[in-house]
C-alpha cells in the first residue's frame, strides 16, 4: 500500500515561509471576496484572470487591452472596470475577456504560491468540483487562506477545513491547524451564514452595504470549474479529465 | 460608559509584528509544557524563572549559580539540571532558587512579547488566577500562542480560547482567530485529553513516553499563582491585589 500524502492548512500568508511548496499541490482561497470573484468569472466565460500585486501595475494592464479590475480594504478602486463583488463578474460583456485583478489579499496569496508544483484557486463556490480533482492526484496538498492583511480570519479557515473534511479519508491531516479548520468546518457548516456573521471582515463588508455578496459566496457548488495557474494566467481547467 | 478594551489572540510568534503590544499586557502559552511548568516551578516554591533564548547562554548561566533547564524538540538537554517535564519542577531542591530555562517554542515567544506594557504566563493550570487578574485590568490584551516553531497548534489556541471565553463579558473580541479559539474551546472543553489526543505534537510527545505531562498539563485552576515577567525574570505576582 502506498503511503499516504499529506493535506495541510497554512492560516496566513505570513506563515507560507513555514511550508514546503515543492511538489505540492497549493489551493488559495479568499472567500470574502478574491477567490469567490475569479472562480465566478471564469464559470461565467471569462477567458483568464491575471492576478497583479500593486494598484498601479493593474491600471497600466489596460493599455494592453485587458479588463482590469481592483479592490482595496472592501472597496472598488476608483478608476477600474471592476472592483471585487462576484456579481459584477457575471455580466455577459466578460465573455472571452481576460482581466488584470489586484485584492488586498487574495491575489497577494496567489503572487506568493507561485513556486508550488501546481496553484489552483477554491471557493465554497467550487467546492466540490475542487475536491473531486484533489482526491485524484498524488501530490501533498496546501491549503493557503489569504487572510486579512495577514491576521488569520474565520471565512477562509472554514473553506480550508471542508476541504480537509472531504479529502481527510484519502490524505493524511499534517498538521494541527489543518485539524482546527477541520474541527470549525463541522461545527459551523450547519449554520455558515450565522457563524461567519460573527467575524472581523463580515462587520466590515456590511459597514460596506454588501450583504448579498456574503450570502452568495458561502454557496457550496453552485459551478463546476476548477481555475488553475498557467504562466501567470489563472484559466479554467479541462474538464475531461475528471469525469473518470 | 467606557468603551471596552479588547482581547485578541496571536496564533503563532510568526505572526507577532501583525500586532501591537503597546499598552497591551500579553499572556504567554506554551500549554505542551513550558508555561505549565514555569507555574508550576513557581507554586512549588522556586524564587523566578530566567527565559533564555539560546542553549549556549543558558549553559553559560550555571557558572553564575543558577539552576539551568533546557528542553529542544521535546526532550531534555545533555548536561542541564533539568528539562521540560513539570514533574521534575515539583522538587523540594527547587525552593528558593532561580531557574535559566530555554525551550523551542515558549520562551522564544517570551522573549519576542517583552516590549508589551506588562507579560504574564498562562496555563490550564493557572488559568482561574490569571482571568481573575485580567479582568480587573484596563488595558487591551494579547493572548501569545507558542506554537510549534511557527506553525499553529491546538492545545495553546485552545487556552487562548478558555481565556477569551471566560473574558469576553468585559473585553471586545477584536479578531477572528480570537473568536475561532474561543470556539474551538467550547466545542472541546468537555473532552479536551480526546480532543488534544488528536493533534501532532501530543503525537511528538507520546513517541517520547511523555503521556502523563500531557493529562498533568491539562489540569484546570491547580495553582493560584500569577508569573509575570519583571526586569527579565519571571515572578509569582503578589495576589494581595487579586483578592477584592
Amino acid at each position: 500500500m502506498n503511503k499516504k500524502n499529506s493535506i495541510d492548512v497554512c492560516l496566513s500568508p505570513e506563515l507560507l515561509h513555514l511550508y514546503s511548496l515543492e511538489n505540492t499541490i497549493v489551493v488559495v482561497a479568499d472567500i470574502l471576496r478574491a477567490t469567490s470573484c475569479m472562480v465566478t468569472a471564469l464559470a461565467s466565460g471569462a477567458k483568464s484572470i491575471i492576478p497583479v500585486k500593486s494598484i498601479e501595475e493593474c491600471l497600466a494592464m489596460k493599455q494592453q487591452g485587458y479588463l482590469i479590475a481592483a479592490e482595496r480594504d472592501g472597496k472598488k478602486v476608483e478608476g477600474f472596470d471592476l472592483g471585487n463583488s462576484p456579481f459584477s463578474y457575471m455580466d455577459k460583456q466578460l465573455q472571452g475577456k481576460t482581466i488584470a485583478l489586484t485584492t488586498t489579499n487574495g491575489t497577494q496569496a496567489i503572487k506568493l504560491s507561485e513556486n508550488a508544483q501546481e496553484v489552483l484557486v477554491g471557493a465554497f463556490l467550487n467546492l466540490e468540483t475542487l475536491c473531486r480533482y484533489l482526491e485524484t492526484q498524488t501530490h501533498d496538498i496546501l491549503l493557503v487562506c489569504a487572510a486579512w492583511k495577514g491576521k488569520v480570519n474565520l471565512e477562509d479557515t472554514l473553506f480550508a477545513g471542508a476541504v480537509v473534511e472531504k479529502l481527510e479519508k484519502k490524505f493524511t491531516i499534517a498538521n494541527d491547524s489543518a485539524l482546527m479548520a477541520k474541527m470549525l468546518y463541522q461545527q459551523s457548516k450547519n449554520n455558515l451564514l450565522a457563524t461567519i456573521e460573527q467575524c472581523s471582515h463580515v462587520q466590515r463588508l456590511k459597514k460596506l452595504g454588501i450583504e448579498k455578496d456574503i450570502e452568495f459566496c458561502l454557496q457550496h457548488n453552485l459551478y463546476q470549474i476548477l481555475p488553475k495557474m498557467q504562466n501567470g494566467w489563472l484559466v479554467a481547467s479541462d474538464f475531461s479529465q475528471l469525469s473518470a
